[in-house]
């Protein structure tokens, strides 16, 4: 605490004081002005210092200090905690200084007494911290983050940063960036005998990462149970509101997993318990983004109750006994549509694990069900609202039934040497991070849970 | 604790065992057989499960559970655990069942009894972490991780993704990765008037990221102090066992900083405090790694004691004064060279900041002296071994000075707007954070501590 006093210069945070200061305590804040009423004798603001969505009051005589105050100052203010009439704590300063004048009056996007729509905030990217629901947006995602970190390492996993640069395009899906030095230059300089040029600098074509998954499972093959929480992206031209060509996948491998139920398990504990961490530290933040977003602030109904785990099967038998209801039929080589995902949840009225599924809808590292190699230990879990929020499986720990795929990519030598030495049970899955967001606070467009959105023509600052 | 114990499914790891169980107590371990030896009546093995550096030895009597054991085999154990002659727990089991055989004797690259050099290791970078010095180093990466989020979210920072795509090439300085989807047939499909076609996905020229201060600095005008872990990128054709192409960058940004020596007490409270918290909870690792690293552990000198703040001025005489001892002259434009910063920190007997550094050696973001604008309020941190570990500034909050600057960069008029509407003064820092891992374990080459190194001509896996 000394520490963090020393630190603040004995400036208090107005997150802090909302929630733990009483009427009478003296103390010093910094902040901006959102908002300004110049009364007869008194001067009221409220000022913001990106720490809470509350509002806090500001209230100090008019003198020649506050003259060059207005909406978008920089002030610091010194006085005393006051109960206002509404019940509210707010700020009786006997002191303000001017430490930068904002200036907002002059072409500044964002009115203070005006709501604008999530595209026009999003038009003024580099600005958008200072709207209020966009920074409560940024304070869960920090929380989220710190929610992930503190359960896996409780639970003893090894955080790796898999690499963003690759020279596995993963599953061949050809929607993958490609990256090379800028410089002509460089690329001449660094040429060797039967490389091409563009690709001289690492001697191979290097993608960006789309998944880290078998990178975690060669760090899983010697530190046990590790996970990662990093960038992916996708170089696809889709404009969807839940997807973005940069991204946050959160991934972990657990070692000696030898049934798919206890992945699932593992999944449900795991998704429960940070979201009741998220909701214990940031429930004014997260209610405040579900209101931005969806009119009401909602409770998560899944909170409590137990999940449903169906086979691949059984959730056909659910979709076929209800066929009448949806838009397109159910074809068995595709998997689900998103509306036969979220019905599959209305009708559970819980979320719903997918698993069993037939091999050849799934990639080729999943393990194959040994009574009945047709079918792999995968799992797909669907949400309420966002539908696939997670995928994952057993990993095919046998080198040879890997080598005796028909499809197995090229280039994997490396991933096949993983089994013959050693052969490790493994198993493991990955979530979307902003979809996780998301399925939390409402927010329909996945542009609004990150801090920079990229998605096709938009790459801004 | 219920969670954990569920989750693992009744089976401790080493790493709780060799710390906390007592003698007497029944437990099951998983884990791949390091070391075998096979005595008349009994089979005595060390067992890994990537917990821990220390070994666990395992003794099972000779019978028909025992006859398939060998070394890399995944095993799990169920027995007693007892005091060995030597001091240490080991584990007198009754059963043993082999999950895997490891079958690690015909073309495994690491031989258990014998020791192999760094370049030899990292040839085989996807087995690397079974290799005991690089399972040590990657959780200690962890650790070090851990410790930033703990201490940066006690500190009230929001941890911000800063974006690896930008279209902002920083400092102009050339030296950056280009990015664009591999397709061309989607490049040709999203192609637009007046946009060149390998620019057509974001339609613009895309880049990986540098630095993620000018994005933070965006965020923290509106959330107030922000930090960042997320990788960087140079295209550099530097083999230096200091520099990598893909890497780590810790910064931070603090809002109402007006003062260096704020900062510079903030950088080493930080270091201080993280440092210790890694060799609180990872002593036995650290050791290792350093042991493995410079043929002895040692301790850190720079932990208890304060560190000194030189000018640049300053700095220069003991440079100056001492000339005879350095091959290379001190070139006022160049700022000191790597054998002159490991000089100054020899010289003062501890960590140095240099601070008031030449406006002409520095960005042009940083903030002039008001009452010498020749000179900018920026550091370097010198540590002992590596040289310089951090880059600071205040940050040039004043839009007009800025507008004013002959080599102002192009594209940055968001930039300026981040001032023109609030002008808070901010500051903040940049570290290396793989430079920091080679700091503490005196680890010479950078490729071995991150998981995945990419480097000229190296992009493996």
């Amino acid at each position: 605490m000394l520490l963090i006093k020393r630190f603040c210069g004995g400036f208090q945070r107005i997150n802090a004081i909302t929630k733990g200061s009483k009427p009478g305590e003296r103390l010093s804040v910094q902040g901006w002005i959102q908002n300004i009423r110049r009364l007869k004798k008194n001067i009221f603001f409220d000022l913001n210092d990106g720490s809470t969505m509350r509002k806090f009051q500001v209230v100090i005589p008019k003198n020649s200090d506050t003259k060059d105050i207005g909406v978008g100052s920089n002030i610091s203010a010194t006085g005393c905690v006051q109960t206002a009439p509404n019940g509210q704590l707010e700020l009786h300063a006997e002191h303000v200084e001017v430490i930068a004048d904002g200036n907002i009056t002059e072409g500044y996007p964002f009115s203070p007494k005006q709501q604008h729509s999530p595209e026009y905030v999003r038009e003024h990217l580099h600005l958008r911290s200072r709207v209020d629901y966009i920074a409560a947006q940024l304070r869960l995602r920090h929380r989220a983050m710190k929610a992930i970190h503190d359960y896996m390492d409780k639970l003893d996993f090894i955080q790796i940063n898999t690499p963003v640069l690759t020279t596995n395009d993963c599953e061949g899906a050809g929607e993958v960036f490609r990256v090379q030095p800028d410089s002509a230059d460089l690329l001449k300089e660094m040429t060797r005998p039967s490389i091409p040029i563009e690709q001289s600098y690492f001697d191979n074509k290097v993608f960006l990462s789309v998944s880290g998954q078998f990178h975690l499972e060669a760090m899983t093959y010697g530190l046990g149970n590790t996970y990662t929480l990093n960038p992916a992206f996708r170089a696809e031209n889709c404009k969807s509101p839940i997807h973005l060509s940069e991204f946050y996948m959160y991934e972990a491998e657990i070692a000696f997993i030898t049934n798919i139920s206890s992945l699932t398990e593992f999944i449900e504990k795991m998704i429960k318990a940070i979201t009741s961490r998220i909701i214990e530290s940031s429930l004014d933040d997260l209610k405040f983004c579900q209101e931005k977003a969806l009119g009401s602030a909602f409770d998560i109904p899944w909170l409590e109750s137990p999940w449903i785990t169906l086979s691949y099967d059984e959730a056909c038998d659910i979709i076929l006994a209800n066929k009448e209801k949806f838009k397109t039929e159910l074809k068995p080589a595709e998997g689900f549509s998103k509306e036969q995902e979220l019905y599959m949840v209305e009708y559970c009225q819980a979320p719903v694990f997918v698993v069993e599924w037939p091999a050849n809808q799934k990639p080729f590292y999943m393990k194959a069900v040994r009574s009945n190699p047709e079918r792999v230990h995968a799992l797909d879990l669907l949400m309420p609202g966002v539908g696939e929020l997670c995928g994952g499986s057993l990993r095919e720990n046998d080198e040879e039934r890997l080598r005796a795929l028909p499809h197995l990519p090229q280039g994997l030598e490396w991933y096949l040497e993983l089994r013959k030495y050693g052969g490790t049970p493994t198993g493991g899955f990955g979530m979307g991070f902003e979809r996780y967001l998301q399925l939390i606070t409402g927010v329909k467009n996945i542009r609004d849970v990150i801090p920079f959105p990229r998605y096709p023509h938009s790459c801004k600052l």
